[in-house]
């Protein structure tokens, strides 16, 4: 009997609702970021930090993919629009659930959409959503091995933050042995190391925003 | 169309290969931990301790899930029996693979099976693989909402180890208001507050095992 194919079939559905979201996004000038992390890595703490830095200079809106509000209400208090994607017990955001909030979701006037997938860092490397770049969030307590042991999350991304810096004086953690594994992964990646706590680095990822959301305009 | 009930059929086979490798664990006289928790929460680190002080009273194996051998490289340094459940690109590990597994481990004289699953906190909570107890990792630098947000990792713990507690002077961590998520989710919960590192309240967890191990002999 010959394999079925539902794995690539399942793909391709998917990698199709994620170009319809793409053309969806750049008719309306959003920039979307995907923002991947290990749960507690920070992706909240990373979001409303430049929530709070940017918002007078530009119109913000987040996507929260979760099976919980928690993430969703603290971000409300930013005062952005913010809308949960409940993941009903999945491990990643795909682009149909995508398409699902973008039809809620009022993107008139906004231009940073910022994308909190599912802590996880497995299964959100495999489905594109349409979003523009992949955010990839690594902290200093994780440890160092971490690209070693998720190749496909590292590869797959086109900014990767270092956040809790502020952690480094107190645990090993070589950073050098971190960066050759990114590098091996992911050459010449964007690497920003930050503390979303103490706002260390933070600027040169503000940096980095506003000129993506500057090409997109 | 009547909806087809895909999921529960994958669970209750699931489910029936689990008790298949119970059965086969209690034949053998073995211990199996089930050892969840979110990358870089330490599962590895706890798991190397714990043989490092463990291995002269009794005989170890453990199973490691992972998409990498970084690990089971690490563990395999203690001396013990390991072997590596490659789950490639799955985020959690199943009944199916531990019946794979048993199969080529040798379980002659083992007390005490380490099962590291892959990390994640979501999708191994919903899948039996036969072992005994659940051990949950949290870790203090992930945060104290924790709970909050992945109640069905929290809820199925038998045990629930809190790593890193050497991190708490470092960092903001409500350790009542972790606690009271825990207590909600799952009242009277084995709360074993360590650090793997520094070995602070390790002894307490080594007594959970070896009272663990001598139940089942």
């Amino acid at each position: 009997m010959p394999e079925i194919p539902v794995v690539r079939n399942i793909m391709s559905v998917n990698d199709a609702l994620a170009a319809a979201v793409r053309r969806q996004l750049d008719a309306a000038g959003v920039l979307a970021l995907n923002i991947m992390a290990s749960p507690g890595a920070g992706k909240t703490s990373v979001i409303m930090r430049t929530v709070e830095a940017l918002k007078t200079e530009m119109t913000i809106a987040a996507l929260d993919g979760d099976v919980t509000p928690v993430d969703v209400e603290k971000i409300a208090r930013t005062g952005i629009r913010v809308e949960l994607i409940n993941t009903g017990g999945n491990c990643h955001l795909d682009a149909n659930m995508m398409t699902g909030a973008l039809s809620s979701l009022d993107l008139t006037g906004v231009d940073l959409l910022l994308v909190e997938n599912v802590g996880n860092l497995i299964c959100p490397a495999t489905f594109e959503l349409g979003t523009h770049y992949n955010v990839v969030i690594a902290s200093v307590p994780e440890g160092d091995d971490k690209p070693y042991k998720y190749p496909a999350m590292y590869r797959g991304a086109d900014v990767l933050l270092l956040n809790k810096i502020d952690m480094l004086a107190y645990q090993e953690f070589d950073l050098a042995y971190f960066r050759h594994g990114v590098e091996v992964l992911n050459p010449g990646v964007a690497f920003l190391p930050l503390s979303a706590r103490t706002g260390e680095g933070f600027e040169a990822w503000l940096d980095w925003v506003r000129r993506a959301v500057a090409r997109q305009r």
